[in-house]
């Protein structure tokens, strides 16, 4: 008999689940449609019978421990997914207690970014460490705090949205409507929009000027940065040093061990890495330099939404709290 | 028999200490030089038999329980003073492990900034509170972080040091050595800066423009500002507006549900709280809008310092955890 829990990554058109031991094991997974055209009640139902399925996918005896669900905008304190832009049921998702009743099993819900965070800490760059920050790149700028061993939710349930604080209070225009946004400059978007002003603004040449503007994402503009693309490497330089302001800011404000990076963007390496450390080190005061490791994520991309949702729930479980039954 | 501890405000020139019950009774107090020229053993053990004495002013037969220091540089990890530029001794200084030594008692020691944000929660504006943050503003600006009840110290007791986060990257020297930093715009010497700044550029008459540079602070800004001074008005707004954007920031980062402002500066009252408030709300996303309170600390001044060790190591004893023996 072996102890494993259901994580659950919740995607706006797929969702994608396993059964995980605590070791960090994927023992079996799968994928339904994340289908919006029924009730959600009925897409849990369906979704937790197809979980629980895995496990005559598995040789031995399988006790399944719990559900941990990473969603965005979930939220841990309410269990709820609260207005997700891509999901089209009702407002507010009442996930947590859909699923407990369902499965009569202990459940926690995270947003991506803590869902992250917790398997960093459970499975990857963060294991035994009390005290670090995760950041996940990707078409936004996520983050999960963990403080003394413990994720830091906040009052509401809302901590980390640290890609809505201002860089910039003049900057570029932000999705929720501000100016300047964090995450406007340090993702994937921020970097196409960087290598655009560039492109109108500088006199170099770019392999990057041959693109429509379409097909320019994170992964064609480290490519071309790789090939010593001088424009690209410019742009990776302009989005290191605006994350290691923030990086600066987060150390002297929490003191950390260690802040991962994780997501497409973290994809490029010391091409972002570095300059944000150096930037990072820059704006730090002496106290602070030469204290905190700058890592990138060590999940595989792939499987790291369920390990970190799986993560979720194994923490809770271990820290006695009281998931959601 | 009363359970009461030693709570010791330990500053620069004096060093205050009083027996507080667990209610935030102070039931007595005194006060001896902080005398650099003998050795800190000395001192220490000196400062523990005057506490000790204070039993005899109290009717009721005291048993005590613990010490909580508060000093500036107090670091809550190693209970050292750490380089504090106004002590004489040895840069790093044993307080913990010295005064444990000479009492036999549970002690703990915190930067002044910490305890006042274990003095707000057991004692002051933020009682029953899980999570806020208490900011000092003096002649530097402090911080203190309680989160899920508990107080962030960080990897190795530096967190909370937000004075020294980058508002301006081209901006005022600080004593740090770098440009920008928070507290030289959100503090008393910041508040006489902004005056000075706006009397050479502003063509406003002001009461202030007659005061000798050397004579102006906080206090006298404030008194003017009362009299409908409008250029110590105006230094105010601006002061609050910045202190605002960097609430946003750390709301928008820990999502605590209040935020205690104390300290000199802070007795202006309205003339700074409501500039801050209204700049924070312009800078928080929707979710967090009209959800965060921002409160005037309600301890006394006089009495804060010792009230907030006290409740250090009240606050230790009930975590059940492990304070220096």
């Amino acid at each position: 008999m072996q102890d494993a829990v259901i994580g659950i990554d919740l995607g706006g058109t797929s969702t994608k689940f396993g059964l995980v031991s605590k070791e960090g094991e994927l023992l079996a997974y799968d994928a339904i449609p994340t289908d919006s055209t029924k009730t959600y009640e009925h897409f849990f139902e369906h979704l937790y019978h197809q979980a629980d399925k895995l496990q005559h996918k598995v040789d031995t005896d399988i006790a399944i421990q719990g559900i941990g669900v990473g969603a965005p905008a979930g939220n841990y304190c309410t269990g709820t997914i609260e207005d997700a832009s891509n999901l089209h049921w009702e407002p507010n998702i009442p996930v947590t207690k859909t699923l407990a009743q369902v499965s009569n099993l202990p459940t926690v819900l995270m947003n991506d970014a803590n869902a992250s965070a917790e398997g960093e800490r459970l499975y990857g760059a963060a294991q035994g460490m009390e005290n670090f920050i995760s950041i996940t790149l990707g078409t936004g700028l996520g983050c999960g705090i963990v403080i003394d061993g413990r994720l830091v939710v906040g009052q509401r349930g809302h901590a980390g949205e640290i890609g809505h604080t201002t860089v910039f209070y003049d900057g570029r225009e932000c999705s929720c409507g501000r100016l300047g946004c964090l995450e406007t400059y340090v993702s994937g978007p921020g970097l196409v929009a960087t290598v655009q002003e560039l492109l109108s603004k500088k006199d170099i040449e770019s392999t990057l000027g041959n693109m429509r503007i379409a097909d320019m994402d994170a992964k064609s503009i480290t490519a071309a940065a790789r090939q010593q693309d001088q424009l690209a490497r410019e742009a990776f330089n302009y989005t290191g040093k605006i994350l290691g302001l923030k990086l600066a800011d987060m150390v002297t404000t929490l003191n950390p061990e260690a802040i991962i990076i994780s997501g497409g963007l973290a994809k490029a390496g010391a091409l972002i890495l570095e300059p944000a450390k150096r930037s990072m080190e820059d704006h730090l005061l002496e106290m602070f330099q030469d204290e905190v490791t700058v890592l990138p994520s060590s999940l595989t991309e792939k499987n790291a939404a369920i390990l970190g949702a799986s993560a979720s729930i194994w923490n809770t479980l271990e820290r006695e709290q009281t998931p959601y039954v």
